[in-house]
């Protein structure tokens, strides 16, 4: 199995991350976003959306969306709960991390840490700050009353949540705001078999 | 069962319809956002995140997100498919839903449709049209090789994409550039149990 991604890129450190964990074996496939691999005919033929991570299994099925590579490899294993109302409060984190978290705090992380905050998305930063600090005080509210986002074990929530929450500092935000995210980051890298970003 | 929603909402119609296909009884709770129904202490309780749909069991258990909503009632119907990487390729497409196609379709029928085109949200409009396009497109060639998103039997994801994309004119999209398209948004809507948006 072969992984397309770039390591700093914290949708594609969600599928390291979850391959680490498992102990699964793949191929990891750099590609440079802005050498433009995402752009070539090859790859838009893999992925027409022109976005990583990509999984390409061995019999050459591909899989998009960092988090539905999390929820297929997270199956039947200790990362997604078996009762079925369980696995759909993962999904809900998953799908509030796409919309309601990553849109605000992945692109504050993008203008400041790699962009090194040019003046012409300045504007753009500041209006991210609100949104990023919701999306954090909605899951810190939830964190204050289990240990992980779904229950009290890791699931593949933890994992998408994860990625860009424990650098959300390079995007602006204050985690020392929010005491039982910082702990249950520490949680999360006390994980046996855990990778940094990177 | 209790559904939180608007009908003229795309995100709660995904919910709507899909409840119709499946002949699930419930109850529909109509919300004004507007009229500031989803920041009500009542409500932030049941969702934190202040959005709809939202569906509360007759146990009292809540689950947000249109997606993840879909997802659960789903299993084990016809709707979902069987196969595990099946059911990753519908994720895939909710997936996609949420981060490139609703965005920017919702967004621009949004402000065409309801705001009346105010002059301060012209620029943003204009700049949803090449990645509501985009999203379109993908839909379009994937609609070239199967009758329905994954594969040739309806599943959620045709589900969660119609909602928005049968109504992206109101957004200022051309359908007729996409006859496959417009041939699937005919294919579902003749399904047994069909209900439209509003
Ligand atoms: N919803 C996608 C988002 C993936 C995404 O935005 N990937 C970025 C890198 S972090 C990318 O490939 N950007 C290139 C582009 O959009 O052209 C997922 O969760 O996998
Ligand atoms: N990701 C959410 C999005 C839901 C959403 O944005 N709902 C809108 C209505 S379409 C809403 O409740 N807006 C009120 C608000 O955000 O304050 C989902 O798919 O359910």
């Amino acid at each position: 199995m072969r992984v397309y991604g770039d390591v700093q890129s914290g949708n594609c450190y969600k599928v390291k991350l979850l391959m680490a964990l498992l102990q699964i074996e793949h191929q990891w496939q750099a590609v440079d976003i802005l050498a433009g691999d995402t752009k070539t005919p090859e790859f838009l033929a893999k992925n027409a959306n022109g976005k990583i991570p990509l999984v390409e299994l061995d019999d050459g099925r591909l899989l998009a969306e960092s988090n539905a590579i999390l929820g297929y490899f997270a199956a039947d294993t200790a990362l997604m709960p078996s009762d079925k109302f369980q696995e759909a409060k993962v999904y809900e984190w998953l799908f509030f991390e796409q919309y309601s978290h990553e849109p605000f705090v992945a692109v504050a992380r993008f203008i400041q840490h790699y962009l090194g905050m040019p003046a012409a998305r300045l504007a753009e930063y500041e209006s991210l700050q609100a949104g990023g600090n919701k999306a954090l005080s909605i899951m810190e509210q939830q964190l204050t009353k289990t240990h992980f986002l779904v229950g009290d074990s890791l699931t593949i929530a933890d994992i998408a949540l994860y990625a860009y929450t424990h650098v959300a500092g390079q995007g602006g935000f204050d985690l020392n705001r929010y005491p039982h995210i910082q702990a249950w980051c520490q949680r999360i890298a006390q994980q046996p078999h855990y990778v940094a970003l990177g």
